[in-house]
């Protein structure tokens, strides 16, 4: 996507502002017309500030028309009429384009039963979110009052807009909208990093198909080259990394048992901030490995 | 199964000490008449030992003789026709009752090809095996000429009377016939054992389904009350052992992320010594793990 | 020490009785004189309990007595006048015979200050501490008031009492006074138990020498023969373990650096339980090592 | 020490570039002027392949001179008649200005060997050892014949200008002549990094006083500001690292026992590639640690 810089938009005429930002925010030119006026803006940050001040302190009925033009998650029907696209991204990237029965049929009582509730749509920024971690969601959000849900979905609607602006415009000043997930394999056999390892990370799904996300190859110091997770938010969710450690060691030599001991390694582990860094390393000889959550 | 004394062996008369040994080779009484002379027996091992020494110092043609009288390994017709109630159960250890379409295609292939090659039948000592093992032994086998392929066979069938006569005969000393795997969870974030931790330990298998062969929850100690495999031989192959770590500290009111960082732990190895000790303990914090091959 | 059997002490008459526990409480004959007639007592246990009870429903003034009958610690003038035989066993194990000039001037200001304010002795079970941790006491002790200090010498003259019924008298049963230090050496380069390393057991001194206290080597399962500390309390204190790995490696082959990366190992950990049991293991490559409080 | 920049040097008259580089080599004028017909250098690895090729090509008894022009190490009589400023600064930093009596017994008895041996002073590159890789050093090259020894000499002498020449002149490029300590603490307790522990860095001696050659104290990512040793080759040595990790955790309401089970950590290890980087992490809980030599 072609990406606009802050300084054009804080120089272009109100129109041009507010068809650039117009789906920053899903159907609601409002918002930007709001705060053109507030331009120049100092950084990305202070108009990102200036969107969520708009959306907070709306109306509540207007909050509430804001809540009601969001599509629902993962819903055939809508999703065969034609979403924005940019929701219609933002559900792929949770994978709700390729949901078995089984999810599918689980994200439906899920909508029903919450709009059932709370008579508007359940709003969650998928970018930060698995299939899995959003039915989570969808559960614990089902517990919570109406007041609260509204809170929640202005809240959900202010992260999704954040990442929209996150890759809509160029600045200077970087939105705090990003995780990363690394890795770092260590040879604790000949104590000098693992180059050559090839390495899987996985999705771990509750209900259907596990899927292979990124594969990667350790270089000469046991990293990857780029993060295995980088430049978005990290998915809330289960995964797991899988290491080719049998076909290291035995490239080089190293005497092992017929099989042997130690051959492809599951780390498996959780996610559940998605702005965080996780480092998620591999300290391996043939006979022993061990992990934690690094930095 | 009913045991009989070593005691009682070498005071038999000679008919009763054959009808007792008939079964620890298939289908060849000719062994125990052999050896019946040369008792009293100091022992099980050397019990052993002579029906080893009559084994291998048969005559070319009587050890072929041998080895055709045994089965083919997971073959449908013979089967149904009907093994030794001792073959059964070995075949049955090894999984080959529950052998996949897949993996039922495999073992033809594979018996078919062995007896093209060698004009008799692949001879494998099943208990100190799984299914993926034996088809892996076949491979490398059938690379062999076949003085050395008949060598081999007759080991098997050694290794097969040790494991008849270790469940058929009670004596003062052991055959070293036995391996052990176990386990140990130590919790490095309170310094000590971890009791109440559930763990599965699964069989891998390369083309039908893994399937869980124990289950055990740890004791005070953080060890399982009995081994996870014990009074048997180890069967070679790929194995998974599963830890339910999340469960444990969520119980312990330790602080932790949502979802935990750790919840289940999988650690995969493979067993290569049917006769060794696998010790494969779990050191972990909800933050980090660690194993390795221990004693 | 020769030993008596509970058995015989049940069946001696009153006055033998008397006299066979005389030193179980310093200088207090009539303890025993008072639990004669409880006779006879089912193990050690029971009669350690009927001794406690004794101690601890005595009138005041009989309590302060007691306490008023032992020993400084480390007194110069005390012990060169001689203790009882007990006494001046306890206080060197301990090692308050062998203080520097610094430690003596220490221990003289804490007991001058102790008997000050209390006007009674300073008394600690000395089999269950090191000079150290004896010195760390005497502070903690001296905040208290008077009456939770009496309650404390009571105690501890409740554990010497434990010490030496338990060298004097053999029983069915075992009274829970003793404590276990062991290691395990675990060659995570070969997969294997690491046998022929040499260990020491130092015990650290704040003020004087830091002293070995126990030499082994490791045997065919990376053990020691015995406990590093064993059939004792577990002094309170500071310990350093050394391995040498170094020369276990390079006797095996191993490629290492020169010098190697690692060679003598101190692990560095204080107990804190002397009635507990301490397994502190190395797993350990040439390039990496770990430890925990293990069981 | 003031630079002066590659291209200054280069643009410099005869005398002034031999000025310049007086020092380089010890009492050598004669290699800066027979390389200064040979600039411009393109960068300092390029001057410094120049000046070693005339070192090494010059004719034997050139050489002999060159490396009698050394003085001895640690030799008091010669350092208190006057040393260059760059022997002196260079015996220092490997600590020969603070030996023992012991050490300095030793470093005589090894300089009158290895001159009755070879007629000639024993020279290495200081700023590559500490006083025990020396006396080693001593130990190792006496065992040599003559020919090789002046090899070794002349080795050590283009060494030691290599340093030289890295803290005189400014270049674009780099001599790769600097090696790297640096460390990492994991607080896997918490699962992050552990800020705020103090760290010492002491260089152990075999006959004199072990001493404190660094101190830090970890950052918000558990890392030092800046590398323990950086900047310069890394001493041949052995070293401990002491991590302060009980005031971390005691800091922090960690539960622990009394005195903790871990305090103070040593990490024990030695350097043998003084260009190398050696990352020596710590992993801890308030119950386990391991360390690796990392990158």
């Amino acid at each position: 996507m072609s990406q606009v810089s802050l300084s054009d938009l804080n120089a272009a005429d109100k129109a041009d502002f507010v068809a650039a930002l117009a789906n920053v925010v899903e159907y609601s030119p409002w918002i930007a017309e709001g705060i053109a006026g507030q331009r120049p803006f100092a950084g990305i940050n202070q108009l990102l500030d200036a969107i969520k001040a708009a959306i907070q302190s709306a109306a509540p009925d207007v909050q509430l028309a804001l809540i009601r033009a969001h599509p629902d998650l993962a819903n055939k029907t809508q999703r065969a009429a034609g979403l924005t696209a940019e929701s219609n991204a933002e559900q792929n990237s949770a994978g709700l384009d390729r949901l078995s029965e089984a999810e599918y049929a689980a994200f439906e009582r899920a909508n029903d039963a919450y709009r059932a509730k709370f008579s508007f749509p359940y709003i969650v920024c998928a970018r930060r979110h698995t299939k899995d971690s959003i039915l989570r969601d969808f559960e614990t959000r089902l517990q919570n009052i109406a007041k609260t849900e509204t809170r929640r979905a202005i809240e959900e609607i202010c992260r999704i807009a954040a990442l929209r602006l996150d890759q809509l415009v160029a600045a200077d000043d970087k939105l705090n909208v990003h995780g990363r997930l690394s890795t770092h394999v260590l040879d604790n056999h000949n104590g000098r990093p693992a180059p050559g390892i090839a390495v899987e990370l996985v999705e771990l799904a509750a209900l259907g198909e596990s899927r292979v996300i990124a594969r990667a190859v350790t270089n000469h110091d046991g990293r990857t080259d780029a993060p295995l997770i980088g430049g978005r938010p990290l998915p809330i969710g289960r995964y797991e990394l899988r290491f080719s450690v049998g076909k290291y060691f035995a490239a080089r030599g190293v005497q092992m048992s017929d099989p042997p001991f130690l051959d492809e390694i599951p780390l498996r582990f959780a996610i559940s901030e998605p702005e965080g860094h996780y480092h998620v390393p591999l300290l391996v000889t043939p006979w022993s490995y061990s992990t934690y959550r690094g930095s």
